[in-house]
């Protein structure tokens, strides 16, 4: 048995495209450039339609081995109904029947669900959660999300809008935030924030957060000053979900993340000494796994598991 | 068919036992000062037995017509193993496998549950909550606490300690919290705190939050500023809580939720400010419906849902 699924990964830059089997492997793959179809919200579509039918076309196996399509999308998605309801980041995508219009094209059945959502699923599945019950996997990257795995289901909300851990304040009066609020937490830890920040503190106008890090690995002071602000940052912000959501794990992915190795265990000792007891106690932080291919791996826990 | 259940809703000053019958009604009740049977966890223990027998030789019906026993207790309850973990108000109730106990001595199938929790499960089912999926049910007393309903299901988190919501800080430095934690929202619109306040604010070390309201209600300025000021204290709070949840209710009772007429309108106003679009425009607040009774209703509830 080779039964197979097709995963599609929108996003504001690239569109992922791949075949994964029943392992989670992605076995072919293909790429768009979101960005070349912008303009018009069919035109991405179509680019999708004929990516996935090429991969069909090329896989060897028996066209009734194919299961389905599982598709994220960055932004807030109807799941029941299988609507795009917005797309932040690319525009035209407002109450989009995407579901209902894959199946259309391709016969096969899809499934729609946020991006952070589907990288949440693959996490859990075949990554850095397999076997957890109650996880929350933080994407930190130029936007900060999440996903909740509570009781073993993922956690979508009463509108499809859980898992905002980027836009929980940190404070009552902060920075103005792009979402009305302030004070956000992402306003604070976001990529380009950081790298912001990095170039008014080292004055240069070019570094890197991987130059930050590597400044950071020979113990240049500023550096390790600013990963350890930043880790104290994370840690006041996820206290009061570790408080409130008691979660075993907390998964951390993302372009931030790669600088893992200044952060986490800063992150895990400023939760540890704010958070009560039990809840301070048992939770874990560790590092995404799947890396960019986390929301195919995703899509193949969306198709292969209806009641989630 | 007039099935009843027995509910038991052991708190630090009082314990209520009660007949529930399959309307969600206490048909039958009795009280324990729990104070008297403070020091030694068998006392309580017994007083608990010989009430709860007291109610079942009162019942007028067939003894086969009582279903169970649904137990709310104030502290860190294992639902799972049936065990207390621990009370903090409460000396001497470590590691006590109640479950067990009750069922030896009454012959009753039993479940215990955090009393918040119980709370929230009757105010979902027969209160402000009736039909919702998602909620939160805080309690503003004393201390703050909460109650999830997600995806309908009751939420306790990996260790049995999800809910915290009291404990969730408001800022990175604040008010040191008996938890440990600093900033803690409990710190801030907890009962005592307020109490506290008050007596300063009005120079009157007699003063109770009743007759703050009165005050408010008859326009006296510094009454309106200090419900003003803590029901933007709990928007702030709610704020993080209904970004990361996006729940459709929130349901708050406890005694500070007696000035509700002064404090629910800001609370919202606040809240629907800060948050996100989406989340921000689908919650509600109101007002928990239960009062004194939502535990031994709650009872009700934990008994005829086995998979709850």
């Amino acid at each position: 048995m080779n039964k197979i699924i097709i995963g599609v990964d929108v996003g504001g830059t690239n569109t992922k495209c791949g075949l994964v089997d029943t392992r989670g492997r992605v076995v072919d793959r293909a790429r768009i450039d979101t960005r070349q179809y912008l303009s018009k919200q069919s035109l991405l579509f179509s680019a999708i339609v004929d990516t996935v039918l090429g991969l069909i076309q090329k896989y060897r196996g028996e066209r009734s081995d194919i299961l389905g399509v599982g598709m994220g999308l960055p932004g807030l998605i109807d799941t029941e109904k299988g609507i795009v309801r917005i797309l932040p980041n690319i525009p035209g995508w407002r109450n989009v029947p995407l579901q209902r219009m894959m199946e259309d094209r391709l016969g096969l059945p899809t499934r729609i669900e946020n991006d952070v959502n589907l990288i949440t699923l693959g996490e859990w599945k075949y990554g850095a959660g397999i076997g957890c019950r109650n996880l929350v996997c933080m994407t930190l990257g130029t936007g900060v999300g999440s996903g909740l795995i509570l009781d073993n289901r993922l956690y979508r909300g009463e509108g499809f809008a859980a898992g905002e851990i980027g836009h929980m304040p940190l404070k009552r009066h902060g920075l103005k935030c792009n979402c009305g609020g302030s004070a956000c937490f992402e306003r604070y830890v976001g990529n380009t924030v950081l790298v912001k920040k990095a170039r008014r503190l080292f004055r240069d106008k070019t570094i890197t957060l991987e130059q930050v890090s590597l400044l950071a690995a020979r113990e240049d002071p500023r550096a390790v000053a600013f990963w350890h602000e930043t880790a104290v940052t994370v840690g006041d912000a996820l206290t009061g979900v570790v408080n409130l959501l008691n979660p075993r794990l907390i998964i951390i992915g993302g372009g931030v993340a790669n600088a893992h190795r200044f952060l986490f265990k800063t992150i895990t000792d400023t939760i540890r000494a704010r958070a009560m007891t039990v809840q301070g106690a048992m939770f874990v932080i560790k590092r995404a796994n799947l890396g960019d291919d986390a929301g195919l791996i995703g899509a193949r826990v969306l198709v292969d598991n209806p009641d989630l």
